[in-house]
């Protein structure tokens, strides 16, 4: 079968996984029964546990679903932790369930797959290694790739039942009161783990740093956490996020950011009250450091910013040129900080950001978002999953979540390297055209043609050119020449949902 | 039937509504499977609605279950507007399950089940006109009174199942996002409604202040909220909380709270770290004032500070005397004005405050509570439900949950006018005497007898006189007598739930 975006999908699998093509960016008004945890029922006198691996005896069995989240990035100790006791103590056929997998999980993730501990893996992305290894057929069944926004809807769902969640988390008190501002790993927002807390049936907490009872603010509270074990230290400050927020100096990404903030500026949407999400990158950074001069220019004041949070969007709330922000994630200690201190930086769960089942998600309200792309293609469909050598090396984050935006801006070079980035098809669609307005790269803009009120907004910026997509698309065929094409066998490694939960693309094993 | 306390139960009406009689207080450590509401996908844009009749005809149907809560207390605008509504349009066979109900309330209730429109009553408790209306056979239906935690629990069993929360508050956004703390009509903790927010089906915010959106901090989200009501006005400030917390100047109250603070203090539980909740009324407010100067004298700091807080309770938070106030309604307005301002006064939900099926409510972590009682006898049992005349005029409240605390004080007058308040046998055994600890009068103090701990500890305190419960009965009779005894008809029309759901008593209609 072929989706409405063309792509093509294993018939024998959808069917299996009881999966349905993607149709339509439109979720509609259904009506969804939401699911609920088990709980068991305790005074939580007895929540403290000495070893990891007294609490995977306790909880682990076979066949089980656990979640981490990804909040500690690539600082993250916990999951090498638990992972390790897990395989050491036999366990198989697992479901790994993760907000998302980051670099230092990938070794023993390639390991207990070996082992047949882990058989299952849903995630936001993967790369290196681990993705290589899944694009060469390492493990049998295919991985499921959800966004932020979706993984919150299959978990109210219960597409995904966590059976165990282990979370990290740089303090908490004995009875599981915890959050992400204090001790020596913090990182902010609990944003993604506190669907883990919500909606596990068996919540694990492990931290280094043990609070007076009660601990507050609780962002995961008593109420949600069966075990507290105390480890050595649940990861490393310096690389769980950028530690200095450096403006970039590549000139390359200065014009697109320059040309980013045109767009936005030039939009029907840049008036008081407006909102954004502008994301992570030396990009991103640039942008929001242009829009603060742009606001602060035209007497402009934005009513919220969203997302994964760095240091120039919070010194925008602490100047009162956001009056909002709203936090799933905090990419940098600047921002982390900011919010322990600032109350008008309300963290948000991964729900109330995205999930589009819901009673409205943050996404649902935002005005302008400015995306990445590996590749874009001459339909506005994005990648942001897989390389131009078809391997798995990326994540679909939020991308297709905040893609609902009033204003979706993918900011993205022509080319990198000798690699086109404006191509005729994606080699992955993770998020369709439908949902992209206006593409900036260095050369230029192109617009969606739908979006014949941009056309006419951006028709005579100085210093923007607008391309067609195609135009951009030949231009960069020009520079790189026309790639072989890539080749797959038949089998499918990992399906790619849409934030609905229909499948949107499938991704095979590569050729070598 | 009886249950383990000896409590005559009906056998036909326990049977129907498949009830078990009360056996223990221990909870154990059962598994249970939580609920979860239905959801109305929607992006959250055309939340806001005129008017109550046109929200009431979008969600209220014949036989619904519909609830409120009680945070505006006296001084509540929202529950006769939206019942006035119900009523006009017709709907018959609700079922009421507000958190409770106060005064205020009394008429249209009692014009709604005269007009079949409210067929069944949960709630925590009902007083004046109302609870004299249903002790005389008013409701063809038993009313369930159910403890805050009981509440809390029974929505998250699915055992109350809330279709339409109609739910005030002092501020919201478009979307829903909304607190207790800003605007005319101020409450402070949103607790109760707290657990109505995100159990029930539709959710109906009225508020008569629009904020900017996204308005923080969001007690409830607008992930929970499916309309948005303006109405001209919320609430009466004056009648929301007693303004003034003034100390009692009754001899008798300073002589009690005086007394149960030598409990307190030579309890084993009285050392730095402890917790308590006081409650309020002139008599607690009392034991407040004394604990803080014990507390300077000792040196000694609490964890916490728990339940209905008052301002003396926030004043020791600004002291520094206690560390965190855990709050799930306020009672007074320097209360509510303090959870705004004091990051340490933490707002929980009915749940977090006293679930027993959970993982570990605030009530199992607690040391000392003092209670309140109508009356108390000699097995220590206690009822806040009925007077001595039989007629239902009161409320369960926090009482059976907060009662699980270490040291569970019941501060009473031995007697109130010609009335005892220590008698042989409770009209209505709300509180089981298995989980009070100690009596005090202003005569003196009863111990329980199964605390010989507590019997050593209080021997010999100068001003303490310690007598059995049985004395202080007698006691009580030798001053006002014997009274004749109450006359029932063979009718049930109130159920009173113990905090696992089990029945602990039933309360029948008076005979005139």
């Amino acid at each position: 079968m072929k989706n409405s975006v063309g792509r093509k999908l294993p018939d024998d699998l959808m069917k299996q996984l009881n999966y349905e093509g993607f149709k339509s960016t439109e979720i509609g008004k259904p009506q969804v029964q939401r699911v609920a945890p088990k709980v068991h029922v305790s005074t939580g006198d007895d929540k403290l546990v000495d070893s990891i691996e007294d609490v995977v005896k306790k909880t682990v069995k076979d066949g089980m679903t656990i979640s981490f989240h990804h909040h500690f990035r690539n600082g993250d100790f916990v999951f090498n932790k638990v992972m390790r006791v897990i395989i050491d103590q036999g366990i198989k056929n697992l479901t790994l369930a993760p907000s998302s997998l980051t670099g230092v999980m990938n070794d023993i993730v390639i390991e207990a797959i070996k082992k047949g501990t882990i058989t299952n893996i849903t995630s936001s992305g993967m790369r290196g290694s681990l993705g290589d290894f899944v694009s060469h057929g390492g493990l049998k069944n295919p991985v499921i790739f959800r966004s932020h926004g979706n993984r919150a809807r299959a978990i109210e769902h219960g597409d995904i039942k966590i059976d165990v969640a282990f979370l990290g988390v740089p303090n908490a008190d004995k009875l599981g009161n915890a959050n992400g501002m204090q001790g020596d790993a913090v990182f902010g927002s609990l944003g993604y783990a506190l669907m883990d807390a919500q909606y596990a049936d068996n919540v694990v907490l492990l931290t280094d740093n043990i609070m007076p009872y009660p601990n507050t603010p609780a962002s995961i509270k008593q109420t949600q956490v069966d075990y507290v074990v105390k480890v050595d230290k649940v990861g490393d400050p310096d690389k769980i996020g950028s530690g200095a927020t450096r403006f970039t100096k590549d000139p390359k990404e200065l014009k697109i950011a320059a040309m980013v903030n045109d767009v936005i500026v030039h939009s029907p949407y840049f008036k008081d009250g407006f909102s954004f999400q502008t994301g992570s990158g030396g990009a991103a950074l640039a942008v929001t450091r242009y829009l603060r001069q742009a606001m602060i220019d035209n007497q402009i004041k934005a009513s919220f910013a969203l997302g994964g949070i760095t240091k120039p969007t919070t010194d925008l709330l602490e100047e009162g040129l956001v009056r909002r922000v709203m936090d799933v994630q905090d990419f940098d200690k600047g921002a982390a900080a900011s919010m322990h201190t600032n109350p008008n930086q309300q963290e948000i769960d991964a729900s109330w950001y995205a999930d589009p089942d819901n009673k409205g998600a943050m996404v649902d309200q935002l005005d302008i978002v400015i995306l990445s792309a590996l590749e874009i293609d001459t339909d506005f469909n994005v990648n942001v999953m897989t390389g131009s050598d078809g391997v798995i090396r990326g994540a679909v984050g939020g991308h297709q979540d905040a893609a609902t935006a009033k204003l979706t801006i993918i900011s993205a070079p022509l080319v990198r390297g000798r690699i086109a980035t404006v191509v005729p098809k994606v080699t992955t669609n993770v998020t369709p055209g439908d949902s992209v307005d206006v593409l900036v790269t260095e050369y230029g803009i192109a617009i969606n043609p739908k979006r014949k009120d941009l056309q006419k907004a951006f028709a005579n910026l100085p210093g923007v050119p607008v391309y067609t997509i195609e135009e951009l698309q030949q231009m960069a065929e020009k520079k790189v020449g026309k790639p072989k094409p890539l080749e797959f066998t038949d089998r499918t490694v990992a399906l790619v949902e849409y934030r609905d939960g229909s499948i949107i693309d499938a991704i095979n094993e590569v050729k070598d």
